[in-house]
C-alpha cells in the first residue's frame, strides 16, 4: 500500500492553517454567538476528508483507504487488532458528521476537532473516549518561519482516531514505517502506545524549529552591534511574535501531557505512562528553551536601542567636533573681512600670518580638548 | 409574539453603560459610605424595567410581556415548564424591589444586580439561587471600539431570571429563535441548559471584538515602521486601555466558569456541566488571545520608540553630513574674504582656482568618509 | 446626645497620620530594638483618648461619653444590649492601659492598636477577642490627595471596641444615625453586624478617592500628548506613589476580609458572614480598579517619554531644515566675497543674478527634498 | 558583671561581614568542592570565640564568661534555670568544635553556623534542637549604609545558644538589662521566650535602616527633578543594591518565622507562639516597606531618565532657536558682502537700512514662531 | 591505582558540551521526529566510554578499570561492598547498550543519559533505580566563562553508576581520595551517601563560577559610569546570557533536590536525607545569588543607557554653548563685511572698537547665561 510514500511536500498557497509571514497571530476559532452548540465551521478551501485505516497485531499489518466512514464499524467490532484511523482534511460537514456517528463522538468533541484552531487540550468524554488536541509544526517551504496545523487524537478501546487539517504533510511517516516493517515494539503494544508514538513525533518536530531561532538571534545580535537599522527592528519583532505563537501551542500541551503522565486512566496502560512521562519531559525542555529564547529576544531589543543610542552619540560627536573647531575660526576670518575704515591689524605686515597663527592655536587647543575627552576615537 | 424581532440597534447617546472612546476606564459602582446595605443606585437615564416571560416544554412555547412583577408567581408555581424571565432596564427602584420580593432575592443580590457595573462573579444564596454576573460586549455603532453591558443571571429551580441594563440590544436573539422553533435540544432541557446557552452566546460575542484588535495592531505596526507619529501613540494607548478593560471582564468570568464546570451543584445537571466546561474553554481561549494581544501591544510601543529613535538618527545624520561638509568650506572662503593688506595668495594668478581645488578635495574627502560610514544611505 | 453631629471637618495641620503631599511613603510604626513587648509609642501631638459608649437593643438606644475607662465594666456585665465603645485619640498611655485592663486586652493587641500605622491585619486572641486593624481614607481638605487613619476593631461578645487616631473625622456618622433612628435592621442584630456596617462604610470610602485618580489621569494624558513638561512628570509620580500607598492598605484588608467571610468563628453569625462576603467583594473590586489604574499610570509614563521623544524630533527637524537650506547658500555667498584678484564671475554682467539663480535652485531642491520626507509638516 | 556595658561601637576596618560601600553584593559562603561535609572555613581576621553564660530563674540571675567550652556542661545538667550561652567570634576551629561536642551539635549545623554568611533558615535537628539563622543589621559608623552580621540561634531544652560573628556590637543589650533587672516577664519564661525577645530585637533593628532609605529617596527625587546628574545615577543604584541586599535577608526570615508561628513544636510553648506571630508580623511589615521602596527606587530611575530627556530637549531648543534665527541673517549679510561688480542694491541710498529692515522682519517672524510653539519659555 | 591523579586539565578544542564564548545558548538534545524511543544520538567526536569500578567497605578499597561492561555483574552480585561505576565518555552506542543491559537500564533512561544535554531531572524507574541528571560546571581554561557537562547518576541497591561526557575533568577527585584514604565517614556509609557526596561536590563547584560574575559586574559598573562604550554593551549581554544558562541548570536541580530531601525512598536512608537537605540549601543559596546577579545585570543595562543619555547631553551642551556664542558674533562681523556704499558705522573713528565692544558684551552675556544654567561645568 505504502500510502505514506505517496505524500509530498504540500503547497502552502492560501490555506487556512498557514501561519504566513504577513500574518499576525491567528485568533482561535469560534462560531457565531448563539449558534447551536456543535455547529461546524467548514472553510471553503479545506480538503475533503479521507480516512486511512491501518490495522495491526504483532503478526499482521494492513493499510486501507476507506470509501465510506461506515466501513470503520467492521474494524471496531474486531477487537484482536489495534486500528489507527487517520482522517486528513476537514472540508465536508456531511462526512465528518458520519464519522462522528460511527465513532459515537460527542457533538462538542466534534466541534473542537473541526473548528480549527483550538487551544491544545485534553478532555475525557463519557463514552470512554479521550480527546487530545495538539498543534503540529513544520518548517515552511521557503525556510523562513513555520506552519502550524491542528492534530486531534481520539483514543478509544483498541483504536486511535486522528484528524489532520490537510493530507499533504505530517510527521507520522516514520511511525507508519515502524508499523509496516515491525520496527521496535510498536506492534506488540496497544492503541495507547501508538498514541504516544505520534504525540512524541509531533513534539520532536518542535526542536529544530526552535533551534533555528537561536541561530537567527545569534546572527542578528552581531549585525545589530555592528550597525543597527530599521530592518533589524522588524526581524526582532517577527521573532518575538513567532515565539509567542509557539508558546501558545506549547504551554497547554505541557499541561495536558502532565495530566496524561500522572493520572491513571483505564485507556492508558502503566507502561505507556512511563513513555508519556518522557513526552512531558520533552515539552518541559521545549518550554525551557522557548522561555530562554524569549528572554534573549527581549535582550536583542535592548541591544538594538542601545546601539541606536550609541550611533546617535557618534553622529552628534562628529557634528560637534567639526562645528566647534570651525565656528570660532569662521568668526575670526569674518572679523578681518569687515570693511571698517580704521582696523589697525589689517595694515600690519604680518597680520595675515598672525591671524593664521591664532587660528591654528585655537584649532589645536580644541583638538586637544576633544582628544582628551576621547571624542576623536572613531571606533566607538 | 416575536419580541426579539422587534428589537433594533440601540442608540448609544449618553447611556451609562457605554464605554465611549473619550472615556477612561469606568470605575465599579458603589453606594455612599454608611448607606444601608442593599441601597440601590438608580441612574436617571436608565430605562424602566420590562419583564418578558418565556415558558416552554418539549412540546410547548409561549412568550409574554408581564404587566406586573407579581404575575411571575403563577409561572413559578407551575413546575412542568421551564420559564425564562428577562428583565431589561434598571430604571425603577419600585419595580425592581417588587421583582426581588416575588423571586425572594436577597437584598445584597439585588444590589449587585442593580448597581452596575459590578465585577463578574458567581455567588450562591441560601434560597437555592445561583447568581452569576457577567458583562456582554458588542461592537459600538461607529465600529470603533465596543460597548459593555452588565447581564445578571439568577438561576432557580425551573426558572432563569436575567437582568440587562437596557432593552435595545443583546446577543440572545438566536437563543430565542432556537426556543421558539424548537431547534437543537434546548426545549428538551432544563433551566440550567438555557443558562448555559445564554452565557455561551455572551462569550462567543467576545471573539469578533478581540479579533478586530489583532487586525488593528497589524495595520498599526506597518504604519509605525514606515513613519511613526503622535497619532499612533494615541492609538496604541487606546488599544492598551481597551484590552485592559476586556481583561477586567474576562478574568473573573473565567474563574466563575471554572467553578461552575467543576463543582457539583443541585441546580446544574451533570450533562450541562459538560457544556459549561466548553464555556470555560472559550473563556480560556479568549484570555489566551487577550494576553497575547496585550504582549503585542507592548511590543508596538517598543517599535514606536525605536522608530522614533531611528528617525532622530536620520535627521541628525542629514544635519551632520551637510554641516560637516560646508562648515570647513565656509571657513576657507571666509579666509580669502579677509581684507589684510598683505595676503600673497590673493595676488596669485590661479589662486581662485586653487582655492576651488582645495575645497573640492576636502568636500570629496568628507563625502567619502560619510559614504564609508553608511551615513549617505537614505533608506535607513 | 448626638455626638456625631458635633463633629466637624478636621484641621489637618501637622498631625501624625496625615499623608501630606510633601511626604514620601510613611513607614510602619516600630519600637526601639529590645524594648519590652507591648511598649507603647505615644506621639506628642496625639489627642487625649475619649470614650463614647453607645448601647442599643431593638427597642432601646443611648449614647454617652464615659469619664473613666472603668465605667465600661457596667456595660460589659449587662448582656442584653449590644454596646459600641468608640475610643478616639491615642494620646495617653495611662488611659489606654486602663482601657486595656478593663477589656482584658492582650499587651500585643494594645501595641498594635496604639503604635500607628500598622499593616491591616486580622488576629484572634485567646480571650475570645477578634482584632481587625484597617485604614480609613478620606479626601484631604484641599481636595488634593487623601488622608489615611488607622482604625482598630476589637470584637467581643456583645460589644465592639473601636480605636481611631483622632476625634474630628470619620465615616461612621451614617451608622450612628441608623442606630439612633432605628433605620434598617442594625438594632435587630448583634455586635458582629455593627462591625460589618462600620467596615463597609470604611471600604465604600475608598471608591470616590480611587475614582478621582481615574479622572486625574485622563486629564493628564491629554495634556501630555499636547505638550509634555516637567510638571507632568512630577504629577505622574505623585499619582504612582499615592496608588502604591492605597495598595499597601487594600491588599492586607482583602486578605483579612477573605478570612472573615470564609472561616467560621463563634463571634460572627452565619447571616453576618454573607454581609462580610460583600465587603470582601468590595475590596476585590477596589483592588481590581487600583491595579488597572496602576497600569494606566505606567502607561502615562510611556506616553510622557514618547511625547518627549516626539518633541526632540520636532525640534531637531526645525534645526536641520533651516541649517541644511542656508549653510550651502552661505557658502556660496562666501565664495563671491573672496578678494582674489582674478575671479572671472565677478566681472560678468549677470553674475550676481546668476548667483541668485543658483541659490534659489539649491534652496528649492532642498525644500522639495524635505517636503518629500514629510519634515515640513508642522503638526507632527 | 555587666558584660554588656563594656561593649563599645565596633571598629569596622576590614572585617569579613562588613557590607562596605565599595562592595558589591556579598556571595554566600561555600567550601571547596568535594570537601568533607562539615568542613569549617575560618576567616583569618575573625575574633577568637568567647562564651558568656547567663543563667536565670524568676528569682535568680548570674552572668559569667566561660574559660572552656566544657564548663557549659554544668549548666546543662541543672534544669531549674534557663541558660543563655552567647558565643561571640568565629575565629577558632578548635574551640568551635569543642562547643559543638559539648552541645552535641550536628556537623552540618556547625557548618551553617560558622561558614558565614548563610541564607537565613530554620532547621530542626534530631537531637531535639532547633537551628534558626538570621542576619542582624545596624547602621555603619559613618552613617552611610549598614552592616550585616549573621546571628545563629540553637534552641534546646532549657538553654539557648547564640553565635555572633564578632563581639563588639549587637542589638541584645536591652534584653540583657531586662534579664538582669527583672523587667517585664522575661525571667518568668523559658528559653523559647528569650529566643523570641532576641529575634524581635533583631527585626526591630531593620526598621530605622529602612526608614532612612525612604528619606534618602525623597531627597534624591527633588534633586533629580531640579537637575539630574551622573552622581544621582550612582546613588540610585547604590540604594537599589542595598535594598536588594536587605531583601535577601528578610524574605527567608519571614518564611522561617511563619513556620515558627504556625507549626507546633515541643520546644516552643503556645504562649510564646503568640509572640512569635508578632515577630512574623514585623517581618511582613518590613517586607511590605521594602517592596514599596524598591518600587519607588525603580520610579526614581524613570524620573532620572525623563529628566535627562527634558534637559536634552531644553539644550536642543536653545541651539535651535539661536541657530534658526541667525543662520538666515548671516546668509543675508553674506550676500551683500559679495564682490560682484554689478549689484544694484549696493548703490541704493538706503540699501543698508533696507537690509536691516528685512533682517529685523525675519528675526521677529522667527521669534514669534518660536514663542507660539512655547520654545522660548526658559522654565521647561 | 590512583586513576584520578592521572587526569589532567582537558583540552577544550571543539567538544560538544563546551559552552564557548561565541556560542549562543545551547539547545537541548532531541532525536529525529518519529525515531524509535530510546534512539541514541552519538556525537562523532565523543570519547569512547571507559568504566572505572571502585568498590569499598569500611575496611576495604579497590579501584579497577573494567575491560568489558559485563565484568560489572560480579560486583553487583557481591552485596557486602558498595561499588561506584564511573563511566566517562559517551562515544560508542555498542558499549553503552551493553552497560544498559548489564545494569538493566530502561531504554528511556539510557536515552536521557546519552543524548546530552538534557534538562536536569529526577526520575524513578520501576527496576528500583533512581535517575538523577545534573550539570557540572567548571571554569574554562582561558578563565573567561565556564564549561558545562552533563553528569547522570543511577542509584541502585549497593551501587552507584555515574556517566560523564568526557574523561579529562571532573569535580570528583577529592571524593575519590576520601574513599581511598578513608577520610570522614564515607566508607562507613552506603551508596546513597556516595551519591550525596558527588552531588555536593558538583553544587559547590557553582559557587566560584557565580562569585566571578559579581566581581565582573562590579568592575563593569565603574567603567560604564566613567565612559560607556559599545564594548560594555557586549559584555553586559554576555553576562546576562551566561547567567541565564546557569539558571537553566540550577532551577531544575533545586526542584529535584527538594524532592530527594523530602520524599522517603527505599534507596535513601534517613540520615542521608539530612545531608541531601544541605545540598538543597546550597541550591537555594545558589539560586538566590543568581537571581540577585540577574537583577544587578538588568541594573547595569539601565546604568549603561543612562550614561549614554548623559554623554549625549554633554556633547550637545558643548555644541550648543559654542554655537550659541559664536553664531550671533559671526552675524555681526558679517554685517560690517557688507559692501553697501552708504554704511555710516564703517566711517566712524572707533567703529571697529565699538563693534568689538558689542561683541564682547554679547559673548559675556551668553557665557553668564550658560554658567547660571550650569552648562559650563565639564564634570557632568
Amino acid at each position: 500500500m505504502m500510502m505514506a510514500m505517496e505524500r509530498q511536500e504540500r503547497d502552502l498557497g492560501g490555506e487556512q492553517s498557514v501561519y504566513c509571514e504577513e500574518n499576525y497571530l491567528e485568533p482561535y476559532a469560534y462560531h457565531e454567538p448563539g449558534d447551536l452548540p456543535g455547529t461546524l465551521v467548514i472553510s471553503a478551501d479545506a480538503a475533503i476528508p479521507t480516512i486511512w485505516a491501518t490495522e495491526y497485531s504483532p503478526a499482521y499489518w494492513q493499510t486501507k483507504k476507506l470509501t465510506t466512514p461506515e466501513e470503520a464499524t467492521n474494524y471496531l467490532l474486531n477487537s484482536t487488532f489495534v486500528t489507527w484511523f487517520d482522517v486528513t482534511g476537514l472540508g465536508s460537514e456531511g462526512i465528518l458528521r458520519r464519522i462522528a456517528e460511527t465513532f459515537q463522538l460527542h457533538p462538542l468533541l466534534l466541534e473542537s476537532v473541526v473548528n480549527v484552531p483550538q487551544r491544545p487540550k485534553l478532555e475525557e468524554y463519557e463514552e470512554n473516549q479521550l480527546l487530545f488536541i495538539t498543534h503540529m509544526v513544520y518548517p515552511s517551504k521557503d525556510g523562513k518561519g513555520f506552519i502550524t496545523e491542528q492534530v486531534s487524537f481520539v483514543l478509544g478501546k483498541n483504536y486511535l482516531l486522528t484528524f489532520q487539517e490537510e493530507p499533504e504533510f505530517d510527521t507520522f511517516t516514520p511511525i507508519r514505517q515502524r508499523i509496516q516493517y515491525n520496527k521496535g515494539k510498536i506492534r506488540q503494544q496497544g492503541a495507547d502506545y501508538l498514541f504516544y508514538a505520534l504525540v512524541d513525533s509531533i513534539l520532536e518536530g518542535y526542536f529544530p524549529i526552535l533551534e533555528e531561532y537561536g541561530e537567527q538571534m545569534e546572527e542578528l545580535q552581531s549585525e545589530i552591534l555592528a550597525n543597527p537599522d530599521r530592518y533589524h527592528l522588524q526581524r526582532i519583532h517577527k521573532i518575538k511574535r513567532e515565539l509567542l505563537h509557539l508558546r501558545r501551542s506549547l504551554w497547554p500541551q505541557r499541561e495536558a501531557l502532565n495530566t496524561l503522565a500522572r493520572v491513571k486512566h483505564p485507556l492508558i496502560s502503566k507502561s505507556t505512562r512511563v513513555y508519556l512521562q518522557s513526552c512531558y519531559d520533552s515539552a518541559v525542555q521545549l518550554l525551557d528553551m522557548l522561555e530562554t529564547y524569549r528572554e534573549l529576544a527581549a535582550n536583542l531589543m535592548d541591544i538594538y536601542l542601545s546601539s541606536l543610542g550609541n550611533r546617535t552619540n557618534e553622529i552628534m560627536r562628529v557634528l560637534t567636533v567639526i562645528s566647534t573647531i570651525f565656528i570660532p575660526l569662521t568668526f575670526i576670518v569674518g572679523i578681518y573681512g569687515m570693511n571698517f575704515e580704521y582696523m589697525p591689524e589689517l595694515k600690519w605686515r604680518f597680520g595675515y600670518f598672525l591671524c593664521w597663527g591664532i587660528m591654528l592655536t585655537i584649532a589645536s587647543g580644541l583638538v586637544f580638548f576633544f582628544w582628551r575627552r576621547g571624542w576623536l576615537a572613531g571606533t566607538n
